[in-house]
């Protein structure tokens, strides 16, 4: 394993205080935790709080900021935090409106999160909570009962987080974060696994010709894997799958995501990007607003993933809402 | 080779539609050109031009919109962009002010912008170019005569670009330049090489625990081959010949860059910026800002290269302004 770290056991530490380094205007870590919180402290909004496992930076810690989270708990690399760290956020970040947990669809951050839900409630913080589900590869897997969460995760936190930030209540910051659950769909592939640095190599083996469809975002594996194609097929795959959904229909208009996994050329996730867009462009489907590049990663994996997300009226005044997060600014 | 590719002969142009596709409310491409420029068109202020061979994205066409770039010329994979490419770019950018060119200090291109520019000035624009060089790897290279342009470019783009935009004339938008150009250096280092596409084999081989110090950014090598070492040692090692060059000195103020390569995990990028912060602040720099990401890449590269810029309170101001394109934001 060739890496750029130090001690294996020291990354996310490492990592968090090196973030904080780079961006004292936007974020601070909770003295003794693996807490990222914005720099201002709490104001009286609703608070936004996600987090899971580390390696899929940027997220969650890059988009802590003014029209997006308010805080960010690091567990370690693909790990769900302890539920104290996340009653730590909690604490943190509500400024008495309460405080909304963005949680990715794994057994062990809806159990954490939820723990500490509980704990945070006890000492009278209103908390809510949604769970994210995007990922239509499979139904179940290794870490989840039910879709996992991934990329589509970062529409949940713009959009939300602008929710909060126009002063909506708890209540309806909430049910703004459901529609978009219910609106987004994603599906990835990997060209080459991740490598988790204290297990040392890579999470699965490909050949030289092959790929993986329907990967996660933790290394675990997808539905299948074939023999590499275009690029071009390769989108047509993941989106047929989430075609199927029956969401996304001729005349809607949808945000976009080409999220690559962390060890992808941005060059590759436009040459994608374009043909997604052929392909929107040829069902009637109006593209409001896309991203590409690296949202939700999977450590040193190369691949990529797809996200579509339908809007209507109010999704969209949120998507476009203004952001200044170190990984999101928007103007 | 396994890539997310359509054609190999092919990619740059799928590349850019794919980016107008992405970010039509920031670019436009010139028909039947690798050319991106601002979708508003030309304004009345300096324009700036850059560009070179592709592989490096976000750079150049990332960085298209107000307060960067005004134009950005695209060549094939790590390969100049031939002087009718620049020419084009040059006429649809110039607002009657001029136009500046910032290039990257290797051979291919200083030619091909510098016959452009001959070639805009015939036809009566005023044209000015500056020449970056801030690797300080290698006094010469393959492809150099002097030292290569690398990731301190981008502090070009952004300062000159702030310049131009708060209305200085194409002599003073020039000397602002040429000050950064001399108060920054890089350095680089590679943990992979990469692929060019058209080559279909990595640029060079390194051994399980082989790292490559004083890269280039188009696969060239660098000075020399070492076992791998803790990332706190490496950086140390690229630090250390920047901090030879006597312009970073106790109680001076500086802008940081720790540009990925294209493959490298922002963790391990944050890993960095945290003893790279450490050792400034040990030695009495002061950080005013810092960019931790992929700004230069160099295709599929697994690596990071450390940027230092010194500041004085002009190119603090510029640094500061206000842009907005798809690749840097900042309110």
């Amino acid at each position: 394993m060739k890496k750029l770290i130090n001690q294996v056991d020291n990354i996310v530490n490492e990592m968090l205080d090196g973030m904080t380094a780079a961006f004292p205007q936007y974020v601070k870590r909770l003295d003794g935790f693996d807490v990222l919180v914005r720099a201002g402290g709490a104001s009286k909004k609703v608070a936004l709080v996600s987090g899971g496992g580390s390696g899929h930076e940027p997220s969650h810690g890059g988009f802590v900021g003014r029209g997006m989270l308010d805080g960010a708990v690091a567990g370690a690399v693909f790990t769900s935090p302890t539920p104290d760290q996340v009653f730590e956020a909690i604490k943190a970040v509500d400024g008495g409106e309460g405080v909304l947990l963005v949680i990715k669809n794994y057994t062990g951050d809806v159990m954490n999160f939820e723990m500490a839900a509980d704990m945070a409630r006890d000492e009278g913080i209103k908390v809510e909570q949604v769970i994210t589900a995007d990922d239509v590869a499979v139904e179940n897997s290794t870490w989840t009962t039910g879709r996992r969460g991934i990329a589509g995760t970062v529409f949940v936190h713009k959009i939300a987080g602008a929710a909060a930030e126009s002063g909506l209540n708890l209540d309806e910051v909430k049910r703004v974060a459901e529609k978009v659950i219910s609106n987004v769909r994603s599906m990835g592939m990997a060209v080459n696994a991740c490598t988790v640095p204290a297990a040392g190599k890579p999470s699965f083996d490909l050949a030289d010709n092959e790929i993986e469809i329907g990967i996660g975002i933790h290394g675990e594996p997808g539905t299948h894997r074939e023999k590499i194609s275009s690029v071009n097929e390769i989108a047509d795959k993941l989106l047929d799958k989430i075609f199927a959904e029956n969401i996304y229909n001729s005349g809607c208009e949808v945000a976009v995501m080409i999220n690559g996994m962390g060890g992808t050329p941005l060059m590759e996730l436009f040459v994608a990007n374009k043909h997604v867009k052929e392909v929107l462009d040829s069902k009637s489907i109006k593209v409001a607003k896309t991203l590409v590049g690296n949202y939700m990663t999977s450590l040193d994996m190369e691949g990529f993933s797809i996200t579509l997300l339908k809007l209507d009226d109010e999704l969209k005044k949120f998507l476009n809402a203004p952001a200044d997060t170190p990984a999101f600014v928007q103007i």
